[in-house]
C-alpha cells in the first residue's frame, strides 16, 4: 500500500455509459486499492454551469458593467463565489492529486470543462496572487495549488500516429499545453504526461481491457512518476519581460522550450 | 469599394459594454462602410447554450446510451440538428468570412464559445466527410467551409512579450493552433493570422483608439491578406499515416512544422 493520498477524479461526459466514465471508474476501484481516498466531480451530472455571468456575482451592484475579473476577485476575496464554485475550490485544497477525464473535442476541452476552468479557476484562488513588491504575480510553478499533482485522461476519436510529434494534429502534449502548463502548472500543480486512449469511438472490447491495463500503471505512478519539466517563471530561464534568456532552449521553436 | 461580401462576427462576452463587443462595433462599421454584409451571433445575447447533451438529439430513442458522435451524424444527415445550430450552419454557409471575437480566457475559447463549436460544428457538417474509397476524410484545407476565410480576433490580460515566441505563456498563435488549424482549417477555412489586443484589463482609452486602428487594418485584409500556410492534408506533405514525410520541415519542432 502507498501512503493514502485525496484524489480528486473530474469527469465530463454526456453519458453515464460513456469510456470516459468507464475509465473513471477504473481509476477509483484502482485508487481505493491502493488505499487512497477518491472524491469526484461529474460535471454533467452535478449539471455544471459551465458559463462564467452576473450570476456567478450575485455581490455586484445590478446594472453595474460587468468586468468578470474584477468581478471575481472581489467576489474570491469576500468569500462570496457561489456554492458550486466555493464546493468546488475545497475539493481542490483537499486533493493531492486531480485527475480530469474528457473527450477531445475539437482538439481541446468539452465546453462544460473548460467552464470548470473558467468558474472554480478564480481571481484571487488561481491567479493573480502577487506579492507585496513583486512584478508578476505568482505563477507557473508557484500558487495556491502548489505541491499537487494533476494528470489529464483523454479520450480521442483519431489514430494515435495522427496526434505524434509529426502528426497532421499537431501532438496531443503540445495541443494540451494550454491546459497542462497554462492552467494547471500556471497555479503550481506538478503535470504528469497526459495519458490517451485514441480511436475510442471504435475501441473493441479487449482493447478496452488493455486501455485499462496502461491505465492502470499511470495510476500507480500518480506520485512516483515524473512530472513535466516545465520551466518555472521564477526559477532563473526567464527575463524582466518573461522572455526566455537567450541561453536556454537555444534554437528550440514551440513550447518544448518552456521544458527543461 | 470592395466587392460586396457577407462577413459573420461570432461574438462571446457576458457584458454587452465589453472592449470584446466595442471590437465588434469597430468591425461592424468598418465591414459596413466597405459596402460588406455583416451579420451577427452574439452568444451571450443570444443565451447559447454552451453543452453538448441529450437536448441536443431529440430524435435519438429515449433512454439510449448517447454517442456524441454518432448521434451528431444522425441529426446532420436527417436534417434533425436543433434550430439554434441549424442557424447558426445556415449563417456559416452563407458567410465569405467569419469573424470570432473573444476573450481569451485560461488561454483558450471561453466555454461558451467552446460550445458554439462544439454544436456547431456537428458530424457530417464540419468532419466525418470522407468520400468512397477514401482512407481519411476531407479535412485540413477540404471541407464544407472550404473557400472562406477566418479571422480570431482576441483580447487578453497578459501583455504582449508574454505571447511572443519565448515568452514564458507560449506564443500566442501556438496556443490558438486547436483552433486556427485544428478546428477552422480542418472545415477548410483559410485562417488569418489572429488580431490580438493585449493588457485588455487596463486598456487607456488612447490605446482603444490605436486597437480600433490596427484592427481596421487587418479589417482592410479580410479577403486580401495572406492566410496562415497551414499544409493540406492531401497536398503531398503527410504520408499514408499523416505524418510528415521525413523531407518536410525537417528538424522544426512544434506546430511549426505544419505551416508550409
Amino acid at each position: 500500500m502507498s501512503e493514502p493520498r485525496n484524489i480528486l477524479i473530474v469527469t465530463c461526459h454526456p453519458e453515464a455509459q460513456s469510456l470516459n466514465h468507464a475509465l473513471t471508474g477504473h481509476a477509483r476501484t484502482t485508487l481505493a486499492a491502493l488505499g487512497h481516498r477518491v472524491v469526484e466531480s461529474d460535471l454533467y451530472a452535478m449539471r455544471w454551469k459551465a458559463v462564467v455571468d452576473g450570476l456567478d456575482f450575485p455581490a455586484e451592484p445590478q446594472g453595474a458593467r460587468l468586468q468578470p475579473g474584477a468581478a471575481s476577485r472581489r467576489a474570491t476575496d469576500a468569500g462570496r463565489l457561489t456554492p458550486d464554485v466555493a464546493a468546488e475550490q475545497a475539493k481542490l485544497l483537499a486533493a493531492d492529486a486531480v485527475i480530469l477525464q474528457f473527450p477531445l473535442w475539437w482538439f481541446g476541452l468539452p465546453a462544460m470543462l473548460k467552464g470548470w476552468f473558467d468558474r472554480v479557476f478564480s481571481n484571487g484562488f488561481a491567479y493573480g496572487l502577487t506579492a507585496p513588491g513583486a512584478r508578476y504575480s505568482a505563477r507557473y510553478g508557484e500558487g495556491r495549488l502548489a505541491g499537487k499533482r494533476a494528470l489529464l485522461s483523454v479520450t480521442t476519436g483519431g489514430l494515435a500516429p495522427h496526434f505524434s510529434a509529426r502528426g497532421v494534429n499537431g501532438a496531443l502534449e503540445d495541443l494540451l499545453f494550454p491546459v497542462t502548463h497554462g492552467t494547471l502548472f500556471y497555479t503550481g500543480m506538478g503535470v504528469l504526461p497526459s495519458f490517451a486512449v485514441h480511436a475510442a469511438n471504435r475501441l473493441p472490447d479487449d482493447l478496452f481491457g488493455r486501455a485499462c491495463e496502461a491505465y492502470t500503471q499511470r495510476l500507480h505512478g500518480l506520485f512516483g512518476d515524473p512530472v513535466i519539466p516545465y520551466r518555472r517563471q521564477n526559477g532563473g530561464d526567464y527575463d524582466d519581460n518573461l522572455q526566455l534568456l537567450p541561453g536556454v532552449a537555444a534554437g528550440a521553436q514551440g513550447f518544448t522550450a518552456h521544458r527543461g
